[in-house]
């Protein structure tokens, strides 16, 4: 354990970094994210530090000037972009910066008439030097000028310190630094993968219910399939989603299958959960036959493309006791002392429909299996897949999964499904799981959103990549129960604006919020039973009219696409939130600046006034100066200031959208 | 940049980590540290944690079970406790515990009726493997029996499951787990020093001062000597201090030499600032023929040693302009544009009595000299050096330097005298500085002792060692100029009680609190003139005794001699600080629970009152039950319970230091 020699100039404390740099942090294409360091050196000579990215092939792709962000702490922070998906790095280089230290002490010497001919003399030299390097002719002009005129000692000292502070030197410096003592940090890893790993609004359909009808006839319902489901699709493009995320489509056992309201046992033409996987038809690689055939699924995935969409599948590694897994692999599962395979459980209760695989049984064998399943589905056009219960499985599993699909296929992406305690949440983002379910759903105060905006935006975000959803078909809370359209209108702005990636439960658009009774979800489940909907009214309540918005907004602005950039904004009303998203120009493909200002009532019920005290600085405007916003929801233009007053009745308006410009 | 496989049990964010575990963190013998780490599993299976402590011969030295610290966040902790000097390190292991499981399992079936005789036979499988390993007979014994009777149908279920969960499987378990899956964390450096180099009392003396008069025939002072400065040493060791710290006793140079209070122009007879080093008499390597010559510092240092001190030398790398350094390696100074050797200054200000060393001129002769310097001290009995200014000196030298010393001297030890910014100050320490100067001088109020208690005891502790001194030669802030003798009384005692590294300048006894008008340092300072001291009157303040009863009270107990177990405790009055220090049976060099607690006035001319909310759980007692403290400043007996309410009179008494014990 030999320790590693500091750097002449001393980099320390790097951020982003995973376990001491042995996972990579993740970065996404086109997406600024920052680099800090602590950097500082002896004695009183100027230090400063440069953050340079790395490429794939090991080049160096860009870099930028690090700027201190916590006097007296030597804090300093860049913010770097990669533009293409790979395993990338970044280092920090600190250095001795002899230009400023000539700066400040000429500066004050000769004002103070100490040393002045030579403080000039040592800024002559000090120019040629830099000028004595390989750089553009007209930078080179720049320096030996101001060389020459420091060196003149014809002309009045002052007109000499002056050639050597001009606008020129210092712009030519600052794009041509002179480094002295360059000391790099290590080259940390990124894992930079393609902008929908980020930024995609999704929307969750349960396939079956799309055609679904209760045959009279029979008296039994009639299952809807991929043929049926497609007639969705344009109107779900339409509202401007970026992803069709599909619950299983696989057999589904009939062995202790569910009834309607998680009943324990299914009535006669009951569907069953299609998280119960594996019947005699089939298992995790096989479709519902109901559903059709994999020529109806390509279709459909051909249809979604067609419309701009790309589709997701819900991947849940677990079998119902018809799997053909269970026959095939009875090694795969656990097996008690009295020679059963064991249910999953949660004692004492035990869920009789489900045998969870035992990962620690046949490592390898599991691992091929589920990987050849998932590239068959890949092969079938899907590129995304949402991972039920991730954490229920072990992590090495996901680590090597992961990195083996990142090599394979890198436009393929994980999203985890893990409602569990942080640790386990942040690590699967870090082993590599593309994006992650948060606790957005829970956090409904202004303190609890202004804390988990900021920490999704800064804090975990080099780790976990989070989704906001307000609701699932398994999460419906009591703020959502109880808060009527207004609770779903708000919450949809919240998730859309506040995370680069959104989804939505099909039937969000009806306010579909009553719960079976002692838990937090829908009464009537999906999951258990047919759910079709009658679209004609889709927009009674205004929503899917609001979500259309959302998502056209979303594309409009590349500040809402982006994760690091959020700032809170103090209000005085405890029920309205502010907050900002910003991107500068220099990093946006508008080339523009892009600001948007977002202001909620988070009262469903009441309408809220507030001042809201804006930080001017985090929104890149002028103290000091009115500005405009444009309120893209509610289409309204106004001239505000640096303390704007807000109203906000939600049976009107639950929040404005603000596009921000200097005026 | 390949990644780090995750293990089957996860760990990962491990404490103490310095720079991704390339620099080690700091251990010191005999003190117990905590390590932690996030340790996780996926499921519902028991997960539990060891933290291994790894000798320098790389053979596993002890272990600890690590127990949950927050709830909910998977986040666990273990002290573990080195025993000798040496490059030693630490691992953490995650790991499967199948008998927790069990445990909760079969609690909750069996009394749910569920799964009962498979539970019953589950266990005494469990319990047999558990058996089946390289074990103590008692051990085997207690497991197989537990087994049988959980396998014997002929018994009542609830007896046969209370075999299996009975106090000594528990125990036996407890320290014999049976462990699945075992996955260790890398393993981490830990840098483990003597003692000294974390716990004990300096006293600071100008050895010229002591013997020294002013000879009214001549109208001129006598320097004192190392042989008239020994007449101290008896009543130093008498005050109980562990080292003897002199200021730098080489020649000092007369070009440029300052006057008394700094004055820029020496009169005949000053003698100069030791600080000012070199002159034709010699540098660094050479003494001030005033003090006398080697064989005098030879005893000197003797003298200490047989009184039970050791000696540090200051060590100050600068030079006069007299220095033979200057003559024979002009290459080691800056030299200017004008061919002048650059005095050290803050523009426009100029320090024209010292040149500082040019480290990158030539870094391996400057390395080399100032090595040889140090070995010659070293063969002639220091032990320590506190070394000024370090932070106008590259680190690179300092890593270098001391991973050499620490090699070939491991007794010798380094303190920092670095006032400057926090990063600069960590990582003087985390490149290896044994302990560092502090802001405790600095730190007056309850808020900010509290804050700053707690940060080197616990955030900081495995880069940097604290020191705490209330004042130097050079440090006299406005709390110690304008509190009197009770300022001085408190500060004492919170610099005695708050870190395990302690100093006191001489004079302190006589509360010398009169600074030169403008600047936060002593009038007359020691540094320009010569102070005797007329020590008969040493104790008319009443300090010469309390900082013997201190260095008495330190003695007495191991808690105060060690740094990471504190507590802060809440009072109703903001003039009072509580705080308790603790150090467990298993790691007291008495074999039995060591509990200081320190309540301190922190106003220096009012009587204050407070109630304490005592952390009863830190103080390793029962908040339900009174319990007794022994004054040890004040030499009285109390029975108290958890919020005890006390008066301090600074004129009488500025604090108590109370040792804890259960009735």
């Amino acid at each position: 354990m030999p320790a590693r020699a500091i750097g002449r100039i001393p980099v320390t404390e790097v951020f982003p970094v995973i376990e001491d740099g042995q996972w990579p942090a993740k970065g996404t294409v086109g997406e600024p994210f920052p680099v800090r360091a602590t950097v500082f050196r002896e004695g009183h000579d100027a230090v400063a530090a440069t953050a340079v990215l790395i490429a794939p092939d090991g080049t160096d792709h860009s870099w930028a000037p690090m700027r201190d962000i916590a006097k007296g702490l030597d804090r300093y922070e860049a913010w770097l972009c990669p533009d293409a998906p790979g395993l990338w790095g970044f280092r920090v280089e600190g250095w001795s910066d002899p230009y400023a230290t000539w700066v400040h002490d000429a500066t004050i010497k000769v004002d103070a008439g100490v040393d002045v001919e030579l403080m000039l003399t040592e800024g002559a030299r000090l120019l040629t030097r830099a000028a004595d390097r390989d750089l553009p002719d007209d930078v080179v002009a720049v320096l030996r000028t101001a060389a020459a005129i420091l060196a003149d000692t014809t002309r009045d000292p002052a007109d000499r310190l002056a050639a050597g502070l001009s606008e020129d030197v210092v712009r030519v410096l600052g794009d041509h630094p002179l480094r002295d003592m360059v000391s790099p940090s290590v080259a940390y890893p990124l894992q930079v993968d393609r902008r929908l790993a980020q930024t995609g609004a999704w929307y969750e359909m349960f396939p079956r219910s799309e055609g679904a009808y209760f045959d009279q006839m029979t008296g039994r319902w009639v299952s809807g399939t991929f043929r049926t489901a497609m007639e969705r699709i344009d109107a779900i493009a339409a509202m401007g989603f970026d992803v069709l995320y599909l619950t299983p489509i696989h057999p589904i056992g009939t062995t202790n299958r569910k009834g309607r309201n998680n009943t324990l046992h299914a009535k006669p033409g009951d569907p069953g959960s299609p998280y119960g996987i594996g019947s005699e038809a089939g298992g995790h690689d096989a479709i519902h036959p109901e559903l059709g055939t994999f020529e109806d699924f390509d279709a459909f995935v051909a249809r979604a493309r067609e419309r701009g969409m790309e589709v997701a599948l819900d991947i849940a590694l677990q079998c119902s006791p018809d799997h053909p897994w269970v026959r095939d692999h009875p090694e795969w599962f656990t097996t008690r002392a009295d020679g059963t395979i064991a249910f999953a459980e949660n004692p004492p209760k035990k869920y009789q429909d489900i045998y969870p695989l035992n990962f620690d049984n046949d490592p390898e064998g599991i691992y091929v299996a589920i990987r050849d399943m998932l590239e068959l589905w890949v092969s079938h056009g899907v590129t995304l897949f949402r991972v039920d219960n991730p954490h229920t499985k072990a992590l090495v599993f996901w680590q090597r999964l992961l990195t083996e699909f990142r090599e394979k296929h890198p436009e393929v992406v994980f999203l985890a499904e893990a409602f569990t305690r942080p640790a386990m949440m942040r690590t699967l983002g870090a082993v590599g799981f593309h994006q992650s379910y948060t606790y957005f759903a829970w956090r409904n105060t202004k303190w609890e959103l202004s804390e988990y905006l900021t920490e999704v935006a800064t804090q975990t975000s080099h780790m976990l990549r989070p989704a906001f959803w307000p609701t699932t078909h398994d999460i419906l809370t009591p703020f959502m129960q109880q808060g009527g359209t207004a609770a779903f209108a708000l919450r949809a702005v919240l998730a859309a604006t506040g995370a680069p990636t959104y989804g939505i439960y099909s039937g969000y658009e009806f306010v579909e919020n009553v719960a079976r009774p002692g838990v937090e979800e829908q009464i009537d489940n999906e999951k258990y039973e047919f759910k079709p909907r009658d679209w004609s009214r889709a927009n009674d309540a205004g929503l899917a009219m609001l979500l259309g918005t959302l998502n056209w907004i979303r594309r409009q602005h590349p500040a809402l696409q982006q994760l690091h950039q959020l700032t809170i904004h103090p209000t005085s009303n405890d029920f309205v939130l502010a907050f900002s998203k910003r991107i500068e120009a220099r990093f946006s493909p508008t080339g523009a600046d892009d600001t948007v200002l977002v202001i909620v009532n988070l009262d469903p019920f009441l309408t809220h006034e507030s001042t809201v005290y804006l930080d001017m600085e985090a929104l890149g405007l002028d103290p000091a100066q009115p500005f405009r916003v444009h309120d893209e929801l509610g289409n309204s233009d106004h001239q505000w200031s640096a303390t704007p007053w807000v109203r906000l009745d939600p049976r009107v308006q639950v929040a404005h959208v603000m596009a921000v410009r200097s005026l």
